[in-house]
């Protein structure tokens, strides 16, 4: 049956199961110290224009945050994040069972503004009890957002500038990165973000690899013994060429960025769609995850002909459905949607 | 200088000091396993009118409840409360370090409801992801409330229900348990506590002991080999008959109810002179903390005279304000305190 | 340069990286929740001879040790093992992080027996102190060892009916069961460990797939809500399809099994040749893992022409070395390396 | 009956509950910020001979151990002891459940030596797998020790010496500070402590007082924001001002020396009794805990008219049993002992 549920239905791009083919007889060193890493590290440095780049694969999103964030966020503190943020909603406490509090703040289109996060530090700092209570510790965003917006570079510079000032990383969750950078409705690059963020990820499962998501530390702040922190979260691949494989190839050519985009011009199409057809879009999404609300009726006639993510029951009589393409969708699946719609 | 700026500034009560110089020179066996721990636990059983009740001795309120929510929930849930909860506000992540979601209902007034925790668990066994989620797995209460309000016995009730219907234990914080009960507006005694609770705690450090929370599984429910668990949270005090000869003393002559009722009666007139002095009361506070929203000159004023509880600058111009009498508070402070009202 | 440096130096077997390309058009359900995984756990069940086993599919064998254990552990245990079991040794405390202590007994030849382990449980519970230490809680035992060796059924099973004597289950890290199974010298099936173990692991990764570790549940003992506590743990693979279908290919046509009975005999030709020209062979092992002990000079002359593992340094003239076969293993490597040696 | 069980079956030094009396009427701030913690510390500091000292009073030890040792600890890293250290045996695993692993070394009458930390450091290191294994991340040795052996200011400055050069703390775990430093085996004293430990403490509850070790960080190295990790262990207690008060008490006119001195002595006379008597006395140790091993006949007798501690089973027909006295046994307890040996 046609899917449109999510971006992580379909194995890898054809480039990357060409090349696992093409290593089949090789041998190479565990754990990362081979040279597929290094040379997808060398890439994503390039392409981030930061020399000074570390680099790190792990294998999957929810383990990528909690081992980062456990990692550079103190003892006595929290995440502070939005309301919506993956960590905080769909990560199964992950964050907390490495014993920090999400400090949650109220989500505008799925992302926090700098003005709330400063307010939010003013208030903590100003609390003549707040050593009773949990620091401010770390931030967390992600681009695009769990809704499909993006955040504007001015935006996510100023939220780094506010993290800065009251003494915390940035981290950018970017599982979803190349769907916001390709975005027509995205004003920032690679760079930016590698220059923005103190620490971020490239995710792969989600944009044309089997799985992987890259961890780059951009100002010499890998934390100490990092690989040993890696391991105890159960994170270090032992076949960690595979992960360099992947990213040496989706780095090669611009490949994951042509892959985002695809999948952005495929939402394009379908959110003009939507808005001709009369349909309630939610949210200011511009990536490859478009949310609808429809009446009951309308989703289970829909349910019939296409699988599509469900995000909440708005109210008695509506649902919220999520449109996701991806690096997969085919002009042909696009098509037969609209046609649906 | 005049203070009521909380319940734990004084040492305790007379009867319990002097019960110390008593046994000045005696022996008796560590970590519980005496005397006194064994006559405690019968009159706090006889005063629950639950002859199965088993008691435990711990010595602070954030340390009671990180071990006893720890070892009651789930590993892959969390704890509901209310927005308000202190284990929600001012134990700097106790029970997020245990690895524990704390997930939080809009409180009113300090408390929850039971249709709103059951809407809760609706939403959440209904939404299509909520394997991604953390689970609720145990309801926490105060008892009396973060401000001073309590709960009725039908919404203790109705809030068991609930959570039991949803498989969860019910905990009731009872730092300021006999505040609670003993308050005229309060319609629920320790038996309906130890009949409607899973499990609640006796607060001994805001009634009159030294220090000390009594623990009280009400239902052959104690968690297995908990005196382990205990120890391992650092909670098992070595001379553990302290808190057995405190809570002796405290059940002795419904000693910790009246040392309860003196301070709610200072705090009742201290409410009626605040009303005839046209301030602005917060909440519906009927125990021994009044919420009191004044100028910030009102409040500077005050600070000069009396020291207060400093709850949250409410706005530019105003803060709130706790007033907190307790067991030791005496008339003479009460007529000093009306008089610079 | 020649390698027999560990088994997870190639990517995967042939028929797995072909039925990758197979379904490189498909789009599955995320998260395990798909036909590859329900065809996997049936031809495991049924190579089990257990029509009531539950399977799982992890990633990595560090993250299932401590997602399982943790799971089967309670919060008062440890983990009873060898002192050489890799949850001790080379997992960077990953259980340890997960709140458990590990509690060792001197292994011999990598294994523990049923008589030390019941000794440590007698000894434990008759200690007057036994309160205040940690619970022998969960037993894991690696088969085959991280020595090569391997345990016989009957020794097996008695440390089983000891764990069970004792309130323990019992679980086997089989991150290279398919090695010991295959053994010459494994009196054992994959239907003895499934009738003796609580829970065990099927290792992929260093049995011919990219990544993978089954675990399987063998007596309807779910940890209750498995999903959310995998997902906790970073542990589940949003294209769980991907572990599915490597499995369903390992378990067709015994290709798990052939796969690992090649590398163990090249292991006993290796073996063979080392005895024959006088070498130092610790353990009994009889599995695709050989220890040798070496002079340092030695070890250096070897090092120029073939990597094998670094074990430890003996004493100052002498280190411990490891020849590890694995399923890619040619016939030709193993030639070269017996002319070196 | 007679009990030479443990040092801390007697409530407190009477100095100690006259102060409880003399303050029960006053009031004071909550959680350490009182006159009396100040003023404890200023006593403290000075008998350490080190102004910038740091001193935090918690309330029990394995709290104290836990807290302390969780926070100079790196995630990445566990503690190093003696196997027979009390946080490895007897503590319910409460380091552990912070996320640490306890790394064991042998110990000589419970004590490690220099030699053996710096051949566990330096083979650590050189492992070639050492980034998949636990760190050495802070040392922690019990002065005196669990066996009532001291080590001398060579040897704790020696061990200290190897902590530094591989980057360690060394945590000094003073529950019996006072019965080490006034014993006649001790060349020791608290100045030497506190110069040659990071952080140690001084126990208040096995000397005299009714609860309440002092922590003290010697060289301008607490951790960042150690109230809020002390808060959050559940170790900040509401009413610290009775822990400021008795080790306040306890560091006037020495009277925490004077009570340790009393117990020593009192020790010093059972041993010389115990001695002439022809007892196997175990270790050599020189403080308040005296080990003699005798047979279980023997052992059943002895328990018909004293309460010893019993400390292991060490054959079939013989116990180690403790002999334990303390700052408030009495000559006339002794005489009784003896007599009855």
């Amino acid at each position: 049956m046609l899917s449109f549920e999510n971006d992580y239905s379909s194995a890898a791009a054809p480039q990357i199961l060409d090349r696992m083919q093409q290593i089949a007889n090789e041998q190479h060193p565990g754990y990362g110290n081979d040279q597929y890493c290094q040379m997808a590290g060398d890439k994503i440095r390039a392409a981030c224009q930061n020399p000074e780049a570390d680099i790190w694969f792990l294998t999957g999103g929810t383990q990528t945050n909690a081992t980062v964030l456990s990692a550079i966020t103190p003892a006595y503190a929290g995440v502070v994040c939005a309301d919506s943020g993956h960590i905080n909603t769909h990560e199964a406490g992950a964050v907390e069972a490495t014993g920090h509090k999400v400090l949650t703040l109220p989500g505008q289109d799925g992302k926090i503004t700098a003005e709330a996060l400063d307010d939010f530090c003013e208030r903590f700092e100003a609390d003549a009890n707040h050593t009773h209570m949990v620091y401010p510790g770390s931030v967390y965003v992600s681009q695009s957002t769990e809704y499909g917006t993006v955040y504007s570079r001015d935006e996510l510079a100023a939220i780094a500038q506010v993290a800065h000032d009251h003494g915390m990383p940035l981290f950018v969750d970017g599982a979803r990165l190349g769907y916001a950078l390709e975005s027509d409705g995205c004003d920032m690059t690679l760079a930016d973000v590698a220059m923005i963020a103190d620490v971020f990820t490239i995710g792969g499962t989600k944009v044309g690899a089997l799985f992987g998501e890259a961890v780059v530390f951009t100002k010499r702040n890998t934390p100490k013994n990092f690989t040993t922190i890696v391991k105890q979260h159960g994170a270090l691949l032992a076949k960690g060429f595979l992960l360099g494989l992947q990213f040496d190839t989706l780095f090669t050519d611009d490949l994951y960025f042509k892959l985002a985009k695809h999948a952005d011009a495929a939402a394009d199409r379908i959110r003009a769609a939507l808005v001709s057809k009369g349909y309630d879009v939610a949210f200011t999404s511009v990536t490859n995850q478009i949310m609808i609300t429809v009446s009951n009726d309308k989703a289970a006639a829909l349910a019939k002909q296409v699988k599509l993510g469900f995000i909440e029951q708005v109210d008695a009589g509506h649902v919220m459905l999520r449109i996701c393409t991806s690096w997969a969708t085919t002009d042909k699946q696009v098509d037969e949607l609209i046609s649906l719609l």
